[in-house]
C-alpha cells in the first residue's frame, strides 16, 4: 500500500486541516464570494527533491471535492528555483483554507528529500548504502521514511515490531552481546535477522560468535570502523551509526560498511521553500 | 486548557506509540524480562532550552501506567550539556518501548524552543516581539506553539479562525486593500481586529485608511519598513514578515515594528540532542 | 468551509443515525421490500424560516448513497404553512430509515432560525443587531450559530478560543475590571479585541479608562442601558444581555446599544413542525 | 448500564468541550493564574426538575481530574427557585473552562425534566401513562430519555431496532393495516410485540383482527379515541399521538387510552435557569 | 440498514486491512510492479453455503478504490466444490494486499452458514425454528447473525436492549420466576415480550401463571420438553435450548417446541475453504 | 507490549460490549436493584487450555470500574472440567451485562489454546514447531496469535509488514521462484529474511539457489517434504503447510522440516465450554 493510502496518513491529513481551519477561515469567509473559481501554481522558491506531490490533491479535496489538480512534475525530481510544480483549480476559498497545510506538508517532506539526496550524493561511487532511522516526528513515521526513498535513501526499520535491533539498554540486562543475541534468535519471529549494536572491536568479536546477521557499529572512529569491516570479513552486514555530518559521511563509507544510519534526515531536516499562488479564474 | 491535557496532543501521543510500537516490540520481548525493574535518566547532550517534559509522563504512561516521572528542571530552562533533566522508574520493558518516542517529542519541541531563545535574545533591549507562524508541522500546532512560547516567543493567531489577516490572495479578488478591510470589518466577528498584509508604503496608506487594526509588512526592505514605521505614527500595530535570519533580526527591530514573525521558529529548527539511559533497577 | 461540510457536523450526523437505528429498522425490514423505490416530500406544516435544508440530502445519502434530493425552496426563506420545501427520492427503505433523523435536525435549526427572525424583525430600523451566546446544545455549535444567520442574526464568538469575554468571575479573581482589561490586553492575541462585562456605570466608566473595545452590559435597567450609551459616546461599542424577551427587546435596541444577545434563539427554540410523506414510486 | 455510562454520552462530552474550548479559553488564560483554586455553587434559578447532575462531575473531571463535586439534591427532584444545586471545588480555571458546558447540559436535561412533569400531573390520577418519542435532539437519544424518565414520564422505543411500529408508509406500501401487521409477526423478532399506527375506527377494527399488540391513535378526535377504547375492550393496548398540549392531554387520557405520547417533551423543551458562580477559594 | 452497510461493518473492515497490512504489504511491495493489472478468481474449494459475498467488494475497494468485482453467484445458495463464487479485477498489489482478509471474512461467514443449514435440514418438515444465540465471537454480532439467515435460520434477540430474557441470574435475585416476569412486564418497555429461562416443569407452571409470553426450556430432557409442551398448551412459545447436536436436534423438534437456539451456530462453526487465484491480466 | 494492553484490543473490548449492550440491558434494569451486589465464578466446564484470562478483567471493568477479579489459575494452564478459573466481584448488574461478552472471549481463545496444546503434542519428542498462519479472525489478530502461544504453538509472521512470503501469485508475475527471491532480497529490509513458497523439488532447487533463507513446502506428499529436507541439506529452514491434520501431523514432522504451519488453530478452533455463575452476595 502506498503510504499516501495508509489510514494513518488520512487522519493526519484530517488532524492538519482541523487544526488550521478550527470553526473554519473567518478571513476568507469574510473577503472571497462562495463560489468564486480559482486557480493556484505551486512554485519551488530553491533548489529542492520533491516528496509528497500526491498529498496536494488529498488535501485540497477534503476542503473542496471538486479541485482538481496536475502535477507537472515527478515524485524524487531534483528541481531548479523556479520551476512550477503543480497546477491546481477549484473554489477560491478552499483553495485559500487549505493552502497553509498543502505547504507544511511539502515543505517539510520536500526537505527530508533533500538533505536525503545530499547524503546521498556524498557517498556517491561507493557501495554504501544510506538508510534512515526511527527518529522521525511523531506522526510522521510512513511519510518521513517515504521522503526519504525520494531523496535515494533506503530504509531502516518501520518500527519496533519489523526488526530484531539489541542495543546497549538490551545488552547490559541480557549480561552481554552473546547471551542476548542467542536469546533473540531463539526468541523473535524466524522470518528476523538479527542486528546488533556494538560499541567496540571486541564486542564486533562477540556478536560474530554469537552469529548475529547485522552489526551496528556505534559512534566508532573511522580506524575502528575500517578495522572492523575486516574483522567481519562479510560475514555480517555492517551499519555505522552515530552523528554522522555530511562532512564525515564520504570518509565512513569508504571503510566498507554495507549501511550508514542518519537520523538528521528526518528530525533535522530544514523545510525548503514552495510557494502557492493563488488567482481568481478569468 | 494546557496543550498537553488538549484531546489532540493524547491523540498524537497515540499515535507516535502506535506507529513506532505496531504490534509491539519484538528485540525487548526477546530479550528483556517481562517484569524487569529499571531507572532511567534523561540528559540534555548540548545546550538548549527545555520545553515539553510533561509529555514524558504522558508517552510513558501510556505503556506502563504505573511508571514514575520526577522532573529535575522547569520548562522554559536554558541548560548546558550534560545536565540531567528528567528521573524516570518503571518495568525495562515499558522505558525501552517508549524511549524513542519521547525523545521524538523532546529533541523537536527543545528545539523549537532553543531556536525561539536565539531568536528573542538577538532582539533583546528593544520593543519587538518576536511571534511564530502558521507554518507548524502537520499534528503539531499546539505543540509547536507553546514551544515557541518557552523560548520566550509569542504565538499569532492559533488557526484560520481566530484572527482576521487579509493576504495579496483575498486583496486582489476584493479589489484593493481598501476594499478587503472594509468587508472584512463589516462581515467578521466584532471580536477580531483585522490585520491585513502590505507590501509597499502605498498599500500601508490604503490599510490605514481603512482603518485596519495591525499591518503586515511583509519581505519589504528595512528602510522601507522604517518608513512605515513613520507612516503609521501609532495608529495601528506593525508586524514585520518575510524570511528573518537571526543576523538580520536585530536590524528589523530596530525600525520599531511591534512584531517579528519568523517562519523558522517551528518550521526548520534542528533537533536538539538528548538521551535517555535505561538501566536495570538493582 | 460551510458549516454542513466540517467534520464535527459529518460525526454528528453519523451519531444522530446510529443512535435512532441501532443495529436497524426492524419494522421496515419486516414489511418493505428492499429494493423498493420511493418518493417523499418534505413540507412545512407552519409558518417557519428555513435552515438545514443541505442536511437533508447528507442523512438520506449516509443510508441511501443513491438518494436525491431536489430542494424547492432555499435557506433563510420565510415560507407558509404548506410549502414543500424538498422533494427526495431513493429506496422506500432508506427513506424511511432516514425520515425521523431529517426531521429532527430540520425541526430544530428551523426552529432557532425562525425564532431569530421574530426579534431581528422586532428591532428592525433601529442599528441594533441581534447575536447569539455560546448557550447552544452540546453538539450543536456550528449548526445553531449558522441557523441564528439564517434567521437574520449575527454570530457572538464562537467558543473560548475565538475572543476575550471578561466575565465577573475573571473580574472578581482579577481584583477589578481595570486590572483584569490590562491584563488581558497584555497576554492576549494582538489580533484580538477585548470584551468586558459590566453591571453598572461604574463598571462602564472602569472599562472605558482600561481602554476596552466592547462592553457587555449584563442585565441593567434600560434607563442605565441609555446612560451607558451616552456615557461611551462611541469609544467603545456596547452590547445588552440579559433574559431579553420579544417585548422588550425592542426598547432595549432603542437604547443606541450595538448589539442585543439573547441566549433563548439556542436554548429555548421551539422545534417547528415538518412532515416528510413518503409514497412508494409508481 | 446507566446512560451516564454510556460511550455515547461520553463522546458527547468531550464533542461538547471541544466545539466550546476550541485551543483552549483565551479570557481564562490571560486573567486566571493557572493554579489558583476556587469554589462554584450551582444554583436553580426557577422553579425546576432535576436531570443530569451527574454530568456535572463528568464535564469538569475532564477539564480537571482533580475537581471535586457535592451535589446538594437528587435527580428528579422537583425545586424552587434558589435551591443550592451542587457545590464544586478544583482550579479557577477549569470551572470557568467547564461552566457554560455544564450548565448547556443542565439546562436542557431540566427542562425535559420539567416539562415532562408539567404533563405528567395533568393526568394524575388517571390509568394513562405519558410517554416520549424518538422525536429527540440528534446526539440526545439516550440523555433525553433519561431526562423524561426523571419528570415522570415512561420511555417508548428507545430507535428503529427495539420495537415494531408500524405506520402509515409501511401501511401504504403493503396494502393495508391487515397484510402490514401479519407481515411482521412474521418476519420480527418473536420477542417483540407490533404496534400499529390507525387512524380511524377501521383502521382499529384491522388491527384487532390482525392481532396487533399495541394500536397507536393518531391524531384522533377525544370521541374517536373514546370509541377506540370501547371497541377494543382491552385486547390491544393503546397510545394517543398527535400533537398533545398541556391543556388537551388530561381530557385524553380520560379516554381510557393506556399510553400518550408527547413529542413536545423533547424537542420544545425550553431550558431552565440554573447558574453557576464561581468564587475563588480563601 | 443492510449489516454491510452498518458503520459497525465498516469499522471491523478498516480494522481488518490494518492488523494484516501493518505498514505495508512488504513482500507484494518488493516483487509486484505498482501498476499491474491483475485479475482474481474466488472458488469454493468445498460444498458450502454462501454468505458475505458482498465484503468481498468492500474490503477490495478500501484497498484499490478502483477494482472491480463481479458475484456469480447468491447469497445464500448453497454451491458444490470448484463453483466459482466471483471475479475480480483490479491492480495486482491490491489483490493480494486484499487477499487473505476476503478470505478470513468469507471462511467464517460462509463456516457459520454452512453449519446453520445442517441444523435447518436436521428439523426440515417440523414447524420448528432454528435460532441463533448471543454466542458470538466479539465485532461480528451483526455479521453472524446475518450469515445464520442466509443458512435459513432465524434470529433471536441481537443484544441485551432488544428483547427481555430472564435467565437464573435474575431470578434467584428477584426472588422466583413469578415476581421476576411480573417485575419485568411492569417495567420494561411495552413494545416487547417477556422470555423466562425454566429449567424445570415447575417453573414452566410458574411462568404460564405471570403470563410470560415465550419460556426457555434449559437443559431439559426431551421427556420433559415434551411435557412442557402439553401443559403449556399454546399459552405461550416455547424455546429450547442447551448444547443442542446435529444427532438429536431432530428429536427436540419433534416434541413440538417452537424454536430450538443453538450456540454453536456461531460460537464453533469451523471454516470452509474458499481460495482466490490471483493472475496477471494479459 | 503485552496484547491486551494494544490499544487494537482495547478496542475491540469496547465494541464487543456495544455491540451486546446496545443502549442497555433491559432484562437486567428490570429486574435487578441497581446496587445489589454480587459475586461470580467462571469455571471450566470441559477439559481446556487457558488463554485470555487478563480479559476478564478489563472486560468487566469497562462496564463496573469497581469490579475486582482473582484469578485462579495461570495462562496456558491445561484444566479438567470443573476447575474455577476466577472469582469476581462487583454490582450485580455490571457481572450480568458482561457475563455473556466475557464468555465469547474466553471460549474462543481457549478453544484456540486447547486446539492448538492438540497439535504440539501430536509433534512431542520431534525437533518440529507448530506455528500459526494469518487466517485469523477479522479483528483476533493479536489474541488469536497470542491464544496460539499459550497452547505451546509459535508464531509465525504476524502481518504483511514484517515478514517476507513469496507466493504463487508473486512467483508468477516475478516470473520464476529465481527472480523473485532475487528481487526481494534486493528491495527488502536488510532486517528480513526471505521465505517462498515452493510447490515442488524442482522450486526447492530453485530458492536454495537464490539463497532463500526458508522454504515453505506447500501441499506436498510426506515423500516429497522428506525428498526436500534431504535435498536442502540444512541450507535454509523448511515450513510445511497445507491442510494439516491431528492425524497426519506427526508423520509430517518426522520429515525433518523445521516448521508446520496450521491455519485451522485459529480459524476453525470449536469453542470450549466455560460458565459464569453469578449469585447476590451476603
Amino acid at each position: 500500500m502506498h503510504p499516501f493510502d495508509h489510514p494513518a496518513v488520512t487522519r493526519l491529513i484530517a488532524t492538519a486541516l482541523e487544526e488550521d481551519l478550527g470553526r473554519g477561515d473567518v478571513t476568507t469567509a469574510a473577503t472571497i464570494p462562495a463560489e468564486c473559481p480559482a486557480e493556484a501554481r505551486i512554485t519551488a522558491k530553491a533548489a529542492l527533491t520533491l516528496a509528497g506531490l500526491p498529498l496536494i490533491e488529498r488535501v485540497l479535496q477534503a476542503v473542496d471535492p471538486n479541485a482538481k489538480v496536475s502535477l507537472r512534475l515527478g515524485e524524487g525530481t531534483a528541481v531548479e528555483p523556479g520551476s512550477v510544480v503543480a497546477e491546481v483549480w477549484g473554489r477560491a476559498a478552499g483553495l485559500l483554507m487549505a493552502e497553509r497545510t498543502v505547504l507544511n506538508f511539502l515543505q517539510h517532506m520536500c526537505g527530508v528529500a533533500s538533505l536525503t539526496r545530499r547524503f546521498v550524493e556524498a557517498v556517491a561511487g561507493t557501495a554504501c548504502t544510506i538508510i534512515d532511522t526511527r527518529k522521525t516526528l511523531p506522526g510522521f513515521r510512513l511519510l518521513d521514511k517515504y521522503a526519504v526513498t525520494q531523496g535515494g535513501g533506503t530504509n531502516h526499520r518501520m518500527g519496533l515490531d519489523d526488526g530484531v535491533l539489541i542495543k546497549d539498554n538490551h545488552i547490559s540486562v541480557c549480561g552481554g552481546v552473546g547471551p542476548a543475541v542467542r536469546q533473540a534468535r531463539q526468541r523473535a519471529s524466524a522470518l528476523l535477522r538479527i542486528e546488533v549494536e556494538c560499541t567496540s572491536l571486541e564486542q564486533v568479536g562477540e556478536a560474530l560468535a554469537a552469529e548475529a546477521d547485522i552489526l551496528l557499529l556505534d559512534n566508532m572512529t573511522t580506524r575502528d570502523m575500517r578495522d572492523a569491516v575486516q574483522l567481519v570479513g562479510g560475514r555480517a552486514l555492517l551499519e555505522a551509526s552515530g552523528n554522522m555530518s555530511l562532512e564525515r559521511v564520504r570518509e565512513v563509507a569508504q571503510t566498507g560498511v554495507d549501511f550508514i544510519s542518519v537520523g538528521a534526515l528526518t528530525h533535522s531536516a530544514p523545510a525548503v521553500d514552495l510557494s502557492m499562488a493563488v488567482s481568481p479564474q478569468t
